[in-house]
């Protein structure tokens, strides 16, 4: 393998597939990133098992490709590398069969490489009819539910998102059983067949940094085990969650007692300023009171002291609440939602679950169940 | 203690004395912050018992004075609280003796206090006759010898800056006994007595953080135990540290085999990128070949690769030097020389220290111990 490239190309395209390289991974070949040069252009491979990246480089985009050849190169040291080089254009050349030398015209590397033939085979599999979604709509639907998926391996399900897809409606939900975000959006056109899977978490979030906010195309071919990403020149694929996603439609309730509307980002940074006193506590609960129209948030810590906010709202009636939850979940399901907008805080009693909505945008519903205080 | 004050003003002031507070400080009292408010204005005060930090905002500078008082708030929420607040005007007022309300028209923070009388009282002693240094220049003092004190508590005068003026002429030297830095300054005047003293080098840190890098004046009060800044409304008092400092005049070379010329940043460059493969390695070591009036770099991890750097120089003889040291020490003493400046590099042996002076700036002179490698 011989080639010249441009730094800035193959910088982008080691920082995409580097995304699929765990550092929990014990397989020391799957540390590496598969080189693969032929005359049509340069492959980079990387994965964790679970999920794989793969790009393409077009020959037309590479600098100088002088012999073909595949190879397998550690990628702990290659982005920082590849990012230090002094020139825009960067030599690679193996050598000794194993060893690959990195060079411009006054510094080498010479690093030891895996072999090529230990890489397991990773099938990249595309269906015939792939959905098609704008990559500033699928971005959005990842940022506005991922958060509120859970941590805790000890319900891996609600470690995913769940995606469902029933004629052209698609509604992803993220839920850790304390919160959970809700995004419907319409599709262009109707699925055949109803569509209903669970993407680990983790790994959306991986792709949604990859994807742009434009109007570029990200495929989705769906399988039975697994799910693969079209994006550019990129291919991602990702494991799909085994098990039964909860149903969650009925706990979101769709009468409420108290309807207040507010301006989000008051009531976000009153939310903000009632939990400094409780922050670094595990739940960080503040309290929210509407009476005769008027929202009080307030939170108290015993050796501290309290702190009570006025909130603006417009409230429906006279209905009384006092009601507790944490501070956290709160603002994490506040910042999905565009600055500028008003929201509804939607309330039934202090044991049921708050339901907050923009007031413009019907598609995206966040839901957080209180706090029992005492 | 009532009275309402800009929030950027006390902002500025509160940053600058909590850098006394300590997070290993075990005396409850001095987790606070003393506000002392007189018809004269509102002081600050906040210590670690061996720096102590007081800020003076003027009445001119305070929106109203209600009523004079004292009393100690706690300091780990305070930055924040004034920080968050929705509001460029905000309300002190002490409630029931011991609780603070501070409070703007729509949120209030009620804290509880602690008592004046537990504070410690803290002289900070002011001398007649001072030593008067340009901020700019103390502020560049501390930058380009700091980074060399030692961080280890075995030989606590190695975590000081030595400061010594005899006539009008200033020197500063750091050292962890495995390198140097020396900076020489010429004083407006001179001094009557000689002084030699010792400023813990963390503190010095801390202080360089608040001078800015202008013309405004930074006194020194010297005492024989401790040191009083004063830098415009800020009172700055450190411990010096007993004991003796070694003599270092004699360590660093007069004469030298090898006189080395090169560019500043290509050459950090290059030892940056030679130290990538055995970064994370407690001395990550670099080898520099001088021979024939070229300069090789290099570095070499038996797992990963090796790397090779060629750097332009400009030497006056054919001596020939191969000698390791540690990339780490080289490239923080690199980082105080200003970018566009040509830099000598100054050899004997691979045995000998290491000595890096800028071409154009004498007052400055690194030095770094080779590591012997086989």
């Amino acid at each position: 393998m011989k080639f010249t490239i441009q730094k800035n190309i193959l910088l982008e395209n080691l920082t995409y597939v580097s995304k699929a390289i765990s550092i929990k991974n014990i397989i020391p070949i799957l540390n590496g990133i598969k080189f693969e040069l032929t005359k049509n252009g340069l492959s980079l491979t990387a994965s964790d098992s679970e999920l794989t990246i793969k790009t393409f480089i077009e020959e037309k985009d590479i600098v100088k490709i002088e012999e073909e050849g595949t190879i397998i190169i550690q990628s702990k040291f290659i982005l920082d590398i590849i990012r230090k080089m002094p020139s825009d254009i960067i030599n690679f050349e193996v050598i000794d069969g194993l060893k690959i030398k990195i060079y411009t015209d006054n510094n080498q590397y010479n690093l030891n490489c895996l072999d090529y033939k230990e890489y397991p085979s990773l099938k990249l599999e595309e269906s015939k009819t792939p959905l098609v979604i704008k990559s500033s709509i699928f971005k959005e639907i990842i940022n506005q539910t991922s958060f509120a998926i859970s941590t805790q391996e000890l319900r891996p399900i609600l470690t995913g998102i769940n995606l469902k897809i029933v004629g052209d409606m698609l509604e992803c939900v993220a839920t850790d059983s304390y919160r959970l975000s809700k995004k419907n959006i319409k599709l262009d056109e109707a699925v055949k067949d109803d569509v209903n899977i669970v993407i680990p978490g983790k790994n959306l979030v991986e792709f949604e940094k990859i994807i742009a906010d434009d109007d570029n195309e990200v495929e989705l071919h769906i399988f039975n085990s697994k799910i693969l990403f079209k994006y550019k020149n990129i291919l991602f694929q990702s494991n799909l969650l085994n098990g039964t996603f909860p149903t969650t439609s009925n706990l979101i309730p769709t009468e409420f007692e108290i309807i207040a509307k507010t301006n989000l980002s008051d009531y976000a940074a009153s939310i903000d300023r009632a939990s400094l006193l409780t922050q670094g506590k595990d739940k960080n609960i503040v309290k929210m009171k509407i009476e005769e129209g008027k929202m009080i948030i307030n939170s108290f810590a015993s050796e501290i002291g309290r702190v009570e906010e006025k909130v603006m709202i417009d409230v429906d009636n006279n209905a009384k609440i006092d009601i507790s939850f944490s501070a956290r979940y709160m603002l994490e399901a506040l910042r999905t939602i565009k600055d500028d907008e008003e929201i509804l805080i939607l309330l039934n009693s202090d044991v049921k679950p708050i339901v907050i909505k923009s007031v413009n945008d019907e598609s995206l519903i966040h839901l957080i169940l209180p706090v029992k205080t005492y």
